[in-house]
């Protein structure tokens, strides 16, 4: 491994903004191999740096790697191809894992009627009322006769108002109503792949935005054990996912009765923990008991000829999963990309510094590129891009940095007469650069992806393993949130739901989650954290997770 | 081939109508190897056949087939799985052509500011102002104090409403205007896969509904030959798409002005017949000139330095490809589904008449099913399926031939001992059955899946090319209209747009296309319709095609 300096104005050549910025890495507490010394002096290609003003950072990871904007729609963005490239990837490799348990896609109205939600509100408590209502079905043209502009005015007032859908219970439920008869109907596993809105107040890319695109499971189910046997295997999935396809680490738990889903008998959180040590809810896999079931009249006959309400589930995950992957992952030069969740795995940079030797240069990348689209990298073929674009070697090597693309390629004249291949790996820092024998990289790219893979979650588990202390005093753990960034903290529990919105509010935290006992967290918590109540002294009857979040 | 009885109590069994229905097939001026003599006393799957009502026979094969309902959101239905796997297959292989022709997928916002429209409304005439308005963004639960229930009023009026997208030029001009700088941002190619929204007024499954999926691809490019190339790039891939993988021969047209999407220079066609020799435009593909990026502004600094507005396209296909298929290939058993876009392509049916038997007959089903995935069809492994539900094999027969599956395999306790399978074609009468060596079958599945394809686009060619008559004389052309089911007519032209508009309102028809020199129609066409307007008598400007349509 050779380290090279960097070449400083390469980094920020899209914003031409230099400032220097002091450099300190979030995931300082796991081994790193760059010492903060040699860093120091560095540039970054993101300005600001995670350390000087996170959230501002996160907004210019977005930009550098021009995975989405903001539109003109209020809290709606635009996903871009590099953005969007990563939701097609997470669709199709969720769409295969629900497939391969069991479950169809459908599609249901994008408008709920009002009078659903009114049937809802009689049965659950607490559902979000902040949705947008359409209330027209026609625009009229109208010419100002003063400007000669032409206005349009909404007309054909609904005598029903919809609301576009926040969630699909309703619209699901009622369908499921029409289709179940008997218990030889069940289970009926259902899943959506659709756009929602939710009118957010302070929206921000990916992690809340009014509209967002997600997957929506709604399943029902002839018994209690059943539904929870799916919602618990959902939960799985989901923490699978989070591990094996983005290289997060989430602490898989339950929700307290506080948190969990309006009408909901259970709620399964996966949560994540990002950089700045906040919480994201990744995912979530509600048991649903007979509530809606009640609410909707979902009925079938059972096998003792009686008329029963099914027990239901619902599950999803949604774009916020890109913002979660941003915030895990990415440094001071921009994104990171998990492989298997990368657009283009291996990008190939012609490095071309005379004419004559140029078409050689080129045809021996694209030749490498052919190859390497043969082999496969978890079931998938590999996916190549050779960079032709006639700009600089730099310009090329930091747009792709930026774009966080896991293995970089440079060839050029010299390489292809030695047999040999620069290869840069983006979890490594970005000057480190290794020259390989062309055909062992051939042989090894796949496993170099895996690699890349096992580094990224391993440094995931490392972050969050540090920050996640044992609390025994209700002193230090006053004290604990007055932190910068603080970690998460995990408890013996006690307290009433009442206790537990009064210690939330006071520190602007929430109980993340109660783990569950396979959990994968760091052994010794659950004996260092006691058998007493952190707030109530009384015996504990839970050991809870608590966070700031997102 | 052997030629069975029909077992008349299982076609019937979901609805147990049993109406004797009169067989009249609308593929009899094709040659159709059943006589007309032997099916008049059949029954049929379908009640009312093709015959009897056609669009109440199109209703029935969708309910038989499980593809699609009513939902009670006015005008918007729900996909069920049967119907949204044909959706998910037409988005997977169009997907693929998409990119393969260095398009990317994007996402832009479900709502669109008034603003976007209004500005629109001055550069184009006529566009559709039946959609949905979002006025408020909140609702308020308010409990009734006499019933004591909840009911939801809207509140938090916005300053500007929203319309739900009917299309989404706007919203994507607006942003092709910020992304698009210079010549070297040229071309841009975007793709979308959306719901969009319009209010239909008569809503009817797949063909015409308030919310319907489609893509969208919205192209910019620095001239007018250039978008002109892509457009008709489009257009050839969408024909190709309906003939190569729906089985349906179009005819590949341009649209008269009178006829073009409001606002393009050009819009091209593909127009499909379907059984009642209607017409359903299929998919279009529009070069719009520099109409959407002066509304807009998308504009760049050229090759020369000076700013330029921007060539844009815009080019679509929807759910309405379903709709098509059903009305181009089905029967009066129901659906009949073209290989590529069938969810399941085999379906094996176990017969197990004896319990001894039983497990023999499900291993040897699961068995043939594990070595028939491991074959390719069109470069995708076949997708096949065991129906094991304990139900007799006269429903499961049933069942799958109202769903269309390309190929039935029965195999029972004799068949295992014969090593043969009883095959069914979905393209054949539901009755006709072969029994065939089963490693024979196992060779040859994929061609026999490339068979029942291409018998399906000859029938539907053969279909069209009958239904095509040339006219030369006003006289005949009026009189044709009055026919029951009317096919279309060929005719020179040279009318005005209004004079169009006129005949075109008289008959309640409309000028489907102008075919392209390179349409595949009968030859000779264009000699027998003369050289003189069929209802000016002016020397013909150019032929076109006249039908009913959906």
């Amino acid at each position: 491994m050779i380290w090279c300096n960097s070449s400083q104005k390469m980094r920020n050549l899209p914003s031409n903004r230099c400032d220097r910025g002091k450099f300190s890495c979030y995931f300082a507490v796991v081994e790193v191999p760059i010492s903060a010394e040699t860093m120091s002096a560095e540039k970054t290609a993101i300005t600001p740096t995670r350390a000087q003003d996170f959230p501002e950072w996160y907004q210019q990871v977005i930009k550098a790697a021009d995975l989405a904007e903001n539109s003109e729609t209020r809290g709606c963005m635009v996903i871009k191809p590099w953005g969007y490239g990563i939701w097609e990837l997470i669709q199709q490799q969720l769409d295969r894992r629900f497939k391969a348990t069991g479950h169809q896609n459908a599609y249901f109205p994008l408008l709920i009627p009002l009078s659903y939600l009114e049937k809802e509100a009689e049965h659950a408590e607490g559902f979000a009322t902040e949705c947008a209502v359409v209330t027209h079905h026609r625009l009229e043209a109208v010419k100002d006769p003063q400007t000669g502009k032409t206005k349009m005015i909404p007309s054909g007032e609904l005598a029903e108002p919809y609301v576009i859908r926040p969630t699909s219970e309703t619209i699901i439920g009622a369908a499921f109503a029409r289709w179940i008869e008997s218990y030889r109907d069940l289970p009926l596993l259902i899943n959506q792949w659709a756009n929602v809105m939710r009118w957010e107040m302070r929206p921000r890319l990916f992690l809340r935005t009014a509209e967002f695109l997600w997957q929506e499971g709604h399943t029902a189910h002839e018994t209690q054990e059943e539904a929870i046997v799916e919602t618990r295997m959902i939960h799985g999935l989901y923490e699978e996912f989070l591990r094996d396809h983005l290289a997060i680490q989430v602490v898989a738990g339950e929700k307290t009765e506080n948190e969990r889903f309006p009408g909901a008998d259970m709620t399964l959180t996966v949560e994540a923990m990002v950089q700045d040590r906040k919480a994201i809810q990744a995912g979530t896999s509600h048991y649903l008991g007979q509530n809606f079931a009640k609410a909707q009249n979902i009925s079938f006959t059972g096998r003792d000829g009686t008329t029963q309400h099914a027990h239901t589930t619902s599950w999803g995950v949604s774009t916020r999963l890109i913002g979660t992957l941003i915030m895990a992952h990415s440094d001071d030069d921009g994104l990171v990309l998990p492989p298997r969740v990368a657009t283009q795995q291996i990008v190939i940079l012609p490095i071309t510094p005379k004419e004559d030797t140029k078409q050689a240069v080129l045809d021996a990348c694209q030749a490498l590129a052919e190859t390497l689209r043969h082999q496969n990298f978890q079931g998938d073929p590999i996916r190549v891009h050779v960079d032709t674009r006639d700009v600089s070697g730099g310009v090329k090597k930091w747009d792709w940095v930026k774009k966080g693309v896991p293995i970089r390629i440079e060839i050029g004249p010299r390489d292809i007469e030695t047999r040999k291949v620069c290869v840069q790996r983006r979890d490594q820092p970005s000057m480190a650069k290794e020259f390989v024998d062309k055909e062992e990289f051939i042989r090894s790219a796949s496993d170099l992806l895996g690699q890349i893979h096992q580094s990224l979650l391993d440094r995931s588990t490392a972050f969050r393993d540090a920050n996640i202390s044992v609390c025994t005093s209700i002193e230090e753990f006053d004290a604990h949130w007055s932190k910068e960034n603080p970690g998460w903290l995990y408890t013996a529990w006690a307290g009433t739901p009442a206790e537990e919105e009064t210690l939330s509010k006071q520190h602007k935290i929430a109980i993340r989650c109660i783990p569950v006992p396979h959990a994968n967290l760091p052994t010794g918590l659950k004996g260092a954290a006691g058998d007493k109540c952190i707030l109530t002294g009384r015996d504990a009857v839970s050991y809870v997770i608590w966070g700031r979040s997102y």
